[in-house]
């Protein structure tokens, strides 16, 4: 029997303008999947699930095992059981991509476990399909961030490319405590406009582009100018608690920009350096408590890719 | 009197995935504009039009005189009269920002000859006013590019913002001899579609990633994959002599991308290197002439930004 244990970190998706298309790793929550394999027929058990949002998790509908249940389809492999356990250290239905990383920790064990040769593409692919389980369709931006680490954009949905970019950068991760409904992601899906002006969408392209390089070259002002968005945003805004005037305060705290992370609830806010982050992330705290929530709130640098931490046999 | 001539070279707006957004400024034609100035009465006097396309330009609505106007009108000064010798270098109606390039060269001239202190936006602005002369409405991406050199990204239409930033790459540019209606670009933004689908959006936003991150990290293969455009190319792609063959035979020779410049007709094409250009220009020479077309072919590399070579006293 050979046991794996992998740990892949929290991402945000968006950065305001960049929908669907842009993520970046973070480095302030992970999830670890420990995988065990025996000769069976292709069953695939939940051992448990552990550790600070355990109880949050959905044991029926959850990535980890639906990712390794897509490997082994993917594979044609049933001569084996996969013990599944995760440790969840990512708050769920938050809009940090909880769910993805689950999937791609599971990923990254059970190919380590079984010797597998996929690519990174293909990952993406199979962590995106195991998180249509949970989000009712495939998205591929916070696992691909989850899996690469850094900044990734994808470049294509259909066949899936992503493509990985360096960049540093403090952000100050904010995330309300706040019951979600299970079909958030759906929801917050269903409320976007289905067609855009093209007024709007050459709006939209000016800031996507100064996102993007704004945060390859290290010009963080025009990264977080490049967070505005004119589509996404204002559709969602509403459903985010305490969203003017968190984003109000931290901009005139300093911020560079404040973005919806995902889906929501969480916000994410670009600072200039780790001690200005500090300062602005007292600020939201505070802002948050006026506001009537109570918030989990971490500075964060750019996340590491995911990494397989622990191989054992017996 | 004081005489000044300044320089503007060619540019290539939208690279495909970049409507109104992204310009790039080439190395291969310019236009000079002389300015003398006088005391006077705020008269603009269009003294002459020389170089090897003097013949296609309009004497009536002639972009550098236009933004002389805009520039005496903005400072306020009525008290010179100003006289324009424009050099025309860069075939007109071509889709190669020929008459942003005289605008902006109108401008470096007279601000010298003046003494004046403005911005690159405020160049930027006026130049673009300029433009709405010949072109029925404001555009800013050949301007910037005009002035700037460089690769430039408009992240602001209003107020006017623009980037500039460093790359390097071989081009293609091939300029199908063919009399454009005077009023072209209006016609071709007539055609393109009001509201795009939401999914449209992001697969465009995909590409205008992959263009962005590609030309600034020198990842050429990536830029060119960015050149691909769900929204614009194929609404303009049928008024454009050739599109499709000089498309396909570039691309299978080698070419990385392949995108309208501007509204067209000319056709850019990124290529790997200097060698894979020459061989790439001759393939798509001998396409037009298949075709049925006279065509100007240059390769060409990333343009310098507009500059003052000459000033006179008399």
């Amino acid at each position: 029997m050979v046991r794996v244990i992998s740990r892949a970190y929290c991402s945000s998706a968006n950065l305001g303008s960049g929908f669907d298309v842009v993520a970046i790793a973070l480095d302030v929550y992970y999830d670890e999947v420990m995988v065990s394999i025996n000769r069976g027929n292709g069953n695939v058990v939940l051992e448990g699930i552990e550790g600070p949002f355990a109880d949050l998790v959905s044991r029926d509908l959850n990535t980890a095992v639906a990712a390794v249940r897509e490997v082994l389809k993917y594979v044609n492999r049933s001569d084996v059981d996969v013990y599944v356990r995760l440790w969840k250290g990512i708050p769920p239905s938050a809009g940090l991509g909880g769910s993805g990383a689950s999937a791609v920790a599971a990923i990254k064990s059970l190919i380590t476990a079984l010797d597998l040769n996929l690519t990174n593409d293909e990952i993406i692919e199979l962590a995106g399909r195991a998180e249509a389980v949970v989000a009712g369709e495939a998205h591929y931006d916070n696992v691909s961030a989850s899996l690469l680490g850094g900044l990734v954009i994808i470049i294509s949905q259909n066949p899936i490319k992503v493509v990985r970019l360096n960049t540093n950068a403090y952000f100050v991760v904010s995330t309300p405590v706040i019951r979600m409904p299970p079909n958030k992601t759906a929801i917050m899906r269903s409320i976007l406009p289905k067609f855009v002006s093209l007024h709007d969408m050459v709006r939209n392209y000016g800031k996507l582009a100064a996102l993007i390089s704004g945060l390859i070259t290290g010009n963080l002002a025009l990264a977080g100018y490049g967070m505005e968005d004119y589509i996404i945003e204002p559709a969602r805004s509403s459903y985010i608690p305490c969203y003017e005037v968190v984003k109000r305060e931290a901009i005139s705290n300093g911020a560079l920009g404040v973005a919806i992370s995902g889906a929501g609830p969480t916000l994410i806010t670009l600072c200039e350096n780790l001690e200005s982050a500090k300062r602005i992330s007292e600020v939201i705290k505070s802002t948050y408590t006026k506001c009537g929530y109570e918030v989990l709130i971490k500075v964060a640098q750019v996340g590491p890719g995911a990494e397989v931490i622990d191989v054992s046999y017996d």
